[in-house]
């Protein structure tokens, strides 16, 4: 093979490999960071179809001394449930995302706040890693959902 | 271009994807599942170094109500504080793993026992989700070591 036909078909390589979603880029990364700060918008509406949408059929949410809820379906009856929690409230921010292919992670902070045994609300801090996968149509769907405690701040 | 140049340029962009890892197959997961084993067995022989060499260099661990660990050299004192504590021991198993490009995950068991305040072991369950990157040598390193307690057992 010349040279120049090398080029060409290792050109053509990238190109495929970037068709596929199998290149690794920072705007994926950004676009990742992005989704999560709008679904972070969505959960504070309370809009369990809009939340729901951001999760992978398959997706896994795993919580502190819970037992894992798995599926879509099981996912809907969860947020339906947090939904009636009296002063329910879920907020988050990503921190840093990377991208590999069509996966990807966020690592998350995460604020949690109900209204506490005396009426007045209680906000606990979190710390979440979460994982996403890129579907064809470009959309990132999240596949695992990974909470626990955050380390005390200082009073 | 020709349909038989076309079909080789194609066939070299999926060797050249193949070289770059950027393929996601079954055999990844099931190379990331017996890491996560072999990973498990190192840590019950108490080999800092042997555990060590399993984190990516730019590693983070995240644990319940810590501050997260970052980097290899925080995470040799981390490591290196566990081994002073009575009755350490840590031991996990793979339970999932999915693979996309050089990224990977493991959603896995965890089960940490120490010696309790009466001196007898106190063991407790963890459910843990780590992520993965694959090396040029093809090994896979860990990026993300995340784990939280499991729900309690039925008595």
């Amino acid at each position: 093979m010349t040279r120049v036909k090398f080029l060409v078909a290792a050109g053509l390589a990238s190109f495929l490999c970037n068709c596929s979603g199998a290149t690794s880029t920072q705007g994926d990364a950004e676009k990742l960071m992005q989704t999560s700060r709008e679904w972070s918008k969505a959960a504070a509406t309370g809009d369990t179809d809009a939340v729901l949408g951001y999760f992978d059929d398959g997706a896994v949410m795993i919580s502190e001394g819970q037992p894992p809820v798995r599926g879509k379906q099981a996912i809907r009856e969860y947020l339906a449930g947090t939904s009636k929690i009296p002063g329910f409230k879920i907020e988050w921010e990503p921190r840093e995302a990377k991208v590999s292919g069509d996966m990807g992670y966020l690592i998350e902070q995460t604020r949690l706040t109900m209204t506490g045994p005396e009426g007045a609300p209680v906000t606990r801090e979190f710390q979440a890693v979460t994982v996403w996968r890129k579907h064809k149509d470009g959309t990132w769907k999240n596949v695992v959902d990974m909470s626990t405690s955050a380390a005390p701040t200082a009073p």
